[in-house]
Formats: structure tokens, C-alpha cells, sequence
């Protein structure tokens, strides 16, 4: 293992994971054919692929096979995928750049963005669902109410409306939340998805419930560690480091535990998180150690 | 049987299915009350639940536990009211009222509205995929694989894109669709849902090949007479007798059958559809005769 180890490791799955999502939104004939761009413009050509990388590693820990984790890693990239559009849209955070491209609605339009999101939702629960996933139709049953948990108004959904909510209130001047609450934000927003990217390899595996309670714990613990990184990232890194705006938060008003505690104590935070998610990894053999260093660089990120 | 069995029957099941609808999307404490307000007011307090009443009277044939049947039309019901939802949004048809009710962007706000319609389809997998629904999960898995394939680009979404890009050609005065690209048109963005629907009880049943691929023809049929007997409607019908605005077909340029055959043959093909819908259902005994019933009223209503 050297320092390259990880970057090497995610450099491939996330190449794995983007032929995956190509070969999975293929380019239909005929008019429809626009709304499939739009789907392929949100999902291919980048990102770390932070989700999809822990379903190849979850998964490889019980010997699944690469097909079965490359699908469930896809899908939920879908889904994160769909998010993200559906946030960019001028009525949530009217963002016009993602990832150093255009967002969906400003290299189509808006309705077009609205359906292209839809549809990667549909599409995710779609490949889960099909029987190229798994031979067994309870592991398919299980990664798709995994899913919709995750995604749904007690998972991301609930998450982004607890956002809009408080940027409501910071506008009126009411007081900023609390630390449980936005740990509570994120961990609705962002950490649930995360939480079950980790967890998914284990259900492909059939893992045992201990094994796979703490894959869930170790991405719930990284989830919330991610969330940190990206917010101190949002008050000190450029936008030419992140590819996309940077500033925003403080700008919008969000509550950030970096907006709440500084950014010494949120650097502290986010450590100590990152070391609880590597403890749950302790009943884990050394073919977890590409997840232990995930932990690591998740925080020590600069983009 | 009397003219009152079916309507008696519809408003009977409309009754159980609103009640399961209630039961599944509780209102939570906190601050995400207000995205299950959203989610509620688009889908409880009306609808013909025409889809919902095709899953219980399709189960019903097979001996399904009503419960079972209930949680299937409210998962359906659920998605037929998230895409509507979007469908009302500013960016794509910019509709104020739905079934007499303001629209849920009007009601809350544009943001709301795109999150609730979200998180409405994450909740319908979510209910589909749950143990409750059926003990067997490859009857969970294939009820997921059909949802999201009638959901997603290849079906609602991909029929909501065709409708949009019709209009846009219609604006720049290209010749209208003609026939069989307005039926595949309509087959997508409502039809597949509606064929679902018709098919799920017999999932739900595990019924043989060819009972369920007979019920999943008559759900074709039903939904393509269907679509043009809301065409007519909105042609003919007031907006009071609809609870919705009328009219808006013509106004707004939208590729019809009623537009390019005119409302006698429109109805002759209705009339057509149904009839065919009914001699899918040959092969069952008395207990489709609201089925068969279902056929004629959807053609022969007014609102």
C-alpha cells in the first residue's frame, strides 16, 4: 500500500462504475432520445463516485460478484445523480454550474431537467429491481426498499426540505440550529444514501447481520465525516479546486456545522468521526483497508 | 346489477384506498410535517383512484388479501400523484387548480412541490418493496421492476418528454403527430401505468402467464380509450363538471387524437378500444364484470 493505493483504487472503480451508467442509459432512437441526453449528462463524465466506490468495496468483502455491485454502485449513483439536478433547479439552489459543466437545466431546460430526474429515480429502482442484479429476488427486494428508505421523506427527500427550512429561517433572523439538528439535517440529506451504499454490499453478500450492521454504522459514521470535509472545503477551497462555486453556504445563509463551531472545531469533529467510522471496521481482515483509508481521505480531501 | 354496481364500486374502493393512503403517509412531528403536508394534499382528498380500483378488482379475481391489494394501489395511486404534481409545475403545464384544489406548488411552494413529488415516488417503491405487501419477495421484487419500468424514461417520463417536445414542434408550426406517434405517445405517458395497474393484481396472485398477460392487454386497451375519453372531455366537458380547466388541449397546441380525427371518430375509437378491452377479459368468469363494466363507464363519464 502506498499513498496512491486509494486514489489509484477509486480512479478505477469510479471507471468501472461511469461504463456501467453508460451501458445502463443507452441512447434510444427518436424523440425520446433528449430526455436520455439529459439523463446521461447528469450521471456520466465525473465525480468521485464516493457511493458507487463503497458498494465495490462492501461487496468485495463477501466475494460478490464485480456485475452485481457494478448495477446496485450504478443505481445509486442514479439516485444521487437525480438529486443533484433536482437541487441545481432554479427554484431549489438555482445553481448553473456542476462539476465544471453546465447543470442539466442550463444545457436543456428546465422541464426537461424535472423529467431527467424523475426518470434516473425511476431507473434506479428499475436496475435494483431486475433480476441481473442478483438471482435472489429477497436481495432485490431488500436493496429496493433500502433505496426508496434512503431516498424518500424520512431519508434525502426529508433531508433537503430541513435545508430549505432553516435557510428560511436564517432569512428572518430566527436563531440558527443547533448541533443535533443539523447532524439530524445531514444525516437525512446526505448520510442515509451513504449509509446504504456501504451497507448494499453486505445485502448482495448475504453477510451476517453483525457484518452488515457495521458496514451501516462505518458509512453512517463517513457519511457524516463527508459532509464536514465538504463544508469546511465550501468556506476554503477555491472553485477551481472544487469545480464547482464555492462560498456558498455562508453566502445562502445554510447551517453547516462549520458555520456553528468554526472551522477548528469542525476539523476536530470530522477526525473523530472518521476514526469511529474506521472502528467499526475492526472485525474486518485486511480487505477492508482501501474503506479504512476512505475514512482518512474523505477528510483530508481538497476537492 | 344495477347502473349504480360499478359507481357504487369505485366510490366503495376510492373509500378503502384513501384510508390506506392516510395510514401510509403519517403526519410526522418536526419540521419535515410540512413535506408530508405536500405529499398529502397531492394525493388524498380525490381522484377517481381509477388505477388503485383496477389493482383491488384484479387482485380480487386470484383471492389476494385485500390488504395486500390496498397497499398496491396506494404505491400506485402515490406515483400517478407525484407525476402529476411535476406535470403542474410552472416549468411544465403551469396549472393553478387540480381536482378543484389549488395544485401543490400553489399550496406551498414551487420547491415543496418538486420535493414532495420526489419523495412520493420514493414512497411508493418504499411500500412496494416492504414485507407487508406480500410475503413472497419475488412478488415484492417484480412488483418494483414493473413499477419503475411503467415510471421511468421508457414509460411516464419518457411519454411526458414526447408530449412536451409535440408541443414545442407545434409552436414552430411543424406538421402535427399523426396517429400511431399520438397513440405511442399516449401509451407511454399514461398507458403503461394504467397496464400496470390492471396487471399487478395478477402479480399479486401469482396467477398464470396467461391470465395476467389478459389483464395486462385489457389495462392497454382500457388506458388508451381511456386517454381519448379525457381528450373528449376537455373538448366538450366544463371545467366544472371536470373540477379542473378545460379547453386547455386546443389552446395549448397538444397532440390529441380528438385534434387530428375529430370528435366522432375520436369516439368511434373509443368506443373500439373498450369493446376490445372488455374480449380481453373473455376467459374470466363473473367476478370481472366490473372490469367489463369499467370499459363502458370510461368512455360514457363526464368528469
Amino acid at each position: 500500500m502506498t499513498a496512491d493505493t486509494l486514489p489509484e483504487a477509486l480512479r478505477a472503480a469510479a471507471g468501472e462504475i461511469e461504463d456501467a451508467l453508460d451501458a445502463l442509459l443507452p441512447m434510444p432512437e427518436g424523440p425520446e432520445a433528449r430526455l436520455f441526453a439529459a439523463m446521461r449528462h447528469a450521471c456520466l463524465g465525473g465525480g468521485k463516485r464516493m457511493r458507487g466506490f463503497l458498494v465495490v468495496e462492501g461487496a468485495a468483502q463477501f466475494g460478490v460478484s464485480k456485475t452485481s455491485a457494478l448495477r446496485v454502485a450504478a443505481a445509486i449513483e442514479m439516485l444521487h445523480a437525480y438529486s443533484l439536478v433536482h437541487d441545481d433547479l432554479p427554484a431549489m439552489d438555482n445553481d448553473d454550474l456542476r462539476r465544471g459543466k453546465p447543470t442539466v437545466h442550463r444545457a436543456f431546460d428546465e422541464a426537461t431537467a424535472i423529467l431527467a430526474g424523475d426518470a434516473l429515480q425511476a431507473q434506479a429502482f428499475a436496475v435494483l429491481a431486475a433480476e441481473d442484479t442478483h438471482s435472489d429476488p429477497a436481495v432485490r427486494a431488500e436493496l429496493c426498499l433500502r433505496l426508496a428508505l434512503a431516498a424518500g421523506p424520512r431519508g434525502m427527500c426529508g433531508g433537503q426540505m430541513l435545508d430549505m427550512l432553516a435557510e428560511e429561517q436564517a432569512e428572518v433572523g430566527a436563531p440558527p440550529l443547533g448541533e443535533a439538528a443539523i447532524g439530524r439535517l445531514q444525516l437525512l440529506k446526505t448520510g442515509k444514501l451513504i449509509e446504504f451504499s456501504a451497507e448494499a454490499g453486505a445485502i448482495l453478500g448475504k453477510a451476517p447481520a453483525q457484518q452488515r450492521q457495521a458496514l451501516c454504522f462505518y458509512g453512517r459514521e463517513l457519511g457524516a465525516a463527508f459532509q464536514i470535509a465538504d463544508d469546511i472545503l465550501d468556506a476554503t477551497a477555491s472553485a477551481e479546486e472544487t469545480g464547482k462555486a464555492t462560498g456558498k453556504d455562508a453566502a445562502a445563509g445554510k447551517a453547516t456545522l462549520v458555520g456553528l463551531l468554526g472551522l477548528d472545531r469542525a476539523r476536530v469533529q470530522a477526525e473523530r468521526l472518521a476514526a469511529q467510522a474506521r472502528a467499526h471496521l475492526d472485525s474486518f481482515g485486511p480487505r477492508a483497508d482501501l474503506l479504512r483509508m476512505l475514512a482518512d481521505y474523505t477528510i483530508a480531501r481538497r476537492s
